[in-house]
């Protein structure tokens, strides 16, 4: 599995907002839409071994998290209106510290990276900064990892310190600062590369339902 | 210079589609506008040194070619939307074989495949194909290259044809087939780190306005 976490400091965390604004409306939401894109597509399909975790931090009231899982993931398509569709959808149920699902493969509950943290206890925690250690010395050691991405606002102090106490290692993906979305493609390439040389078939292919 | 081109066949060839509807009426613009984005942000603004074309193959007048300079590029934000409206804008002109400016960085003019490579004489031409030689093995070699990525179908046999007639090397970019704005995204950082590790700084920094 590949568990990528994104939070979104200033994401809307009420379905009020319009899919014709993701930027403005609903808090660069499209930050977080293209990170859903780009950690679950592939050319034909979907990406079964990944799940994605959006930690949705606006008004009105800051703390939901969004799960997208490729293995049960249906009506997804890889433009951002698409995505937001969906992320508006969960935001209009009745969200409890409970799990509950609002779309085949979609789940929301209130929480905070607390909550996220400790529901991957001994997995490895993998903190994306632009001075971490580079990936690509590492891809082939990697297994079963959880990545946390920050937005356009970066990662807080505060923040940085709890994936620290959590045990996350800080790797980087290249010598420039990018998107977050760009930073999930280069991690999967990383990881598919690895998988290759090991042999396996890379891109969840096992576990690919044919679309 | 990092030129970058990407063939849309579906892509609409007139202005009178939804900016809300990407996918539909626009004949799978959303792609388009993902590439345009890939090619040209970081973190903080924009790749000064990528020029991305668009061969726009589209009803109802198939063969329009529309140039982002990033040197010269303004309005545009990452969303698929605002890459969206750019196009839209560039559309509207009255477009003739010669280059027409839409808007700060953007131009349109009628052209086909020839005339795009035709423009590029001289230039490295190298042609994104899955199975591909692996540019990690080549990026350090590579000099003011010119990439040609097809859409969610490819690159046609005729395509093909003329790409190899202009002299084009296939490369991949990893094992598995992805996305075309994913491709761009890794090519990118193939050539960051190359030019890190020559002790240039990567991403077209010296053009760099600060914006
Ligand atoms: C747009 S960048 C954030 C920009 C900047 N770090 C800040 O604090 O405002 C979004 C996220 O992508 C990740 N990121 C961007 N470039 C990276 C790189 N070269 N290596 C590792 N992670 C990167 C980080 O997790 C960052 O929080
Ligand atoms: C969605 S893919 C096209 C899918 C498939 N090749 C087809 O013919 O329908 C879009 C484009 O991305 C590029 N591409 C995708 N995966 C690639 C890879 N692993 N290496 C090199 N190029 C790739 C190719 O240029 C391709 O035309």
């Amino acid at each position: 599995m590949r568990d990528i976490v994104i939070i979104g400091h200033k994401a809307k965390t009420s379905g009020d907002f319009s899919l014709n604004d993701l930027p403005g409306s609903a808090g660069r939401m499209d930050i977080l839409c293209r990170c859903v894109s780009s950690a679950l597509f592939l050319s034909f399909g979907m990406r079964r071994d990944v799940n994605v975790h959006l930690l949705l931090l606006g008004d009105p009231e800051p703390g939901k998290i969004i799960r997208f899982e490729g293995l049960h993931l249906r009506y997804l398509n890889p433009d951002e209106r698409s995505s937001g569709s969906l992320i508006q959808k969960a935001l209009q149920k009745n969200i409890t510290e409970r799990d509950i699902r609002s779309t085949p493969g979609v789940w929301i509950r209130n929480g905070d990276l607390n909550t996220l943290l400790a529901s991957f206890e001994g997995r490895t925690l993998l903190y994306l900064r632009e001075d971490g250690e580079d990936i690509r010395g590492l891809a082939g050691e990697i297994r079963d990892p959880v990545f946390i991405l920050g937005d356009h606002t970066g990662v807080t102090e505060e923040e940085e310190k709890q994936l620290l106490e959590a045990g996350a290692k800080i790797i980087s993906v290249g010598p420039i600062s990018l998107h977050s979305n760009h930073c999930i493609t280069l991690i999967h390439n990383e990881l598919d590369r690895a998988e290759a040389e090991r042999g396996e078939i890379p891109g969840g292919e096992k576990l690919r339902v044919k679309e």
